[in-house]
């Protein structure tokens, strides 16, 4: 099963469409659907049971992928989860990041900063999957400290601890792929509204694919080149068949 | 089974303290996982096919609850159906009730306001089902035009048309139930974060009831003397068994 994909530059375009006077999103509506469907991708590939490790580390960059974490997160904590957000470097952008880490504090979920411990949740024992949000289809390389090291840490536990990125693998070219070394390697990929180009790239890592952000109609979807994904029922999120 | 409710005065602090400076809930989250959840509400209670009718009329007040209104008649045409939203009185209070409607306007969702036939909505070969989004926890009777004749036609079709209310039935007293006469009679009660004590008196009426709204954590849900409702995976609805 093929998918269309949008360009960085098309993916920017589409979000100041979807938020601009003529549609109407805010901030605050869109991220909540997008960290609704990370969390339920999240969900459905870890199922979650009573019985088993039930810890989900989320590390959150500063802009709104990292928003899309924190906001995950606390669905996280909806479903049973037990969520603990690393959130290094904080969006003083608007009032509204401050606001989302309240509602963590709200859930009593841990929010840790650059002084913090972060690496001892990196325990495969303890943790189910690391929730990558530090950055989406804005990201231009090169990766800035202090996400370098966080990406290398990352990497040296990926095959033991799973990663799930939003919309975008931290560090890969939206347009390219993997092109810097030493990429992450994600086992779950929630790409947001549309997949990006380097999506693609995922076909020979046996990287599971979703689509998640359930918002536009198909005249939009059209504009923009692409169909409507086939979620099913009340589902936030579609998994694509492997291509 | 057995469940706990809250007055009208607790859901007005509840309501105040999500969105306080401490927890920091904006209203577009809320109103968006709450719209959400009606639409899969109305989604379990009338499972979409293409091959019946999909025609869902919305009326919505010029409050919160028509608000929830807005966002779900979104929700119910990414699930498929066809919906139609009558918002005779709009709220001028914040500018986000016209993004709601600029939202609905992308998804080519007919607004219809109070000069516009809305009633040729009410034919039961057509439309599967009303959602009251009229007044929610914050009603006082009595009800005002042109409220008052809106419900008394809705009454005349409850019986082929069933209406789906979002929190209250409206025209009911929210800690009494239907205590004035002529009262609608819904098909299905949605309680958002917690029932309120009206809705006790659905138990007799075969009305089936459900609980969405899914946004507080255990401890919070303690403090104001409940237990969470048992959500299943990600869903945003819960159905309780009848007492």
């Amino acid at each position: 099963m093929s998918f269309k994909t949008i360009s960085s530059q098309l993916a920017a375009q589409l979000d100041k469409d979807l938020m601009g006077p003529e549609i109407g999103f805010t901030l605050e509506q869109l991220m909540e659907l997008a960290g609704l469907s990370v969390a339920e991708a999240v969900l459905k590939e870890f199922p979650y049971s009573k019985s088993r490790k039930s810890q989900v580390l989320v590390v959150a960059g500063p802009g709104n992928n990292g928003g899309d974490g924190l906001v995950c997160a606390r669905h996280l904590a909806l479903f049973g989860f037990n969520p603990v957000v690393f959130y290094p470097k904080r969006s003083s952008r608007t009032q509204f990041y401050g606001q989302l880490v309240n509602q963590l504090k709200f859930f009593q979920i841990p929010v840790l900063d650059g002084d913090d411990d972060w690496a001892q949740y990196l325990n495969p024992n303890e943790t189910l999957c690391v929730v990558d949000a530090i950055f989406g289809f804005s990201f231009k390389p090169p990766v800035r400290e202090p996400f370098g090291s966080i990406l290398q840490q990352l990497r040296q536990v990926q095959d033991q601890l799973p990663i799930v990125s939003v919309d975008i693998p931290t560090g890969w070219d939206v347009d390219e792929g993997p092109v810097e070394p030493n990429c992450i390697i994600p086992k779950v990929l929630v790409s947001l509204t549309v997949p990006k180009p380097c999506a693609r790239k995922i076909e020979s890592l046996e990287t599971q694919h979703y689509v998640g952000g359930r918002f536009v109609p198909r005249s939009f979807a059209n504009k923009y080149g692409f169909e409507p994904f086939a979620y099913e029922n009340a589902s936030q999120v579609v998994k694509l068949a492997p291509e």
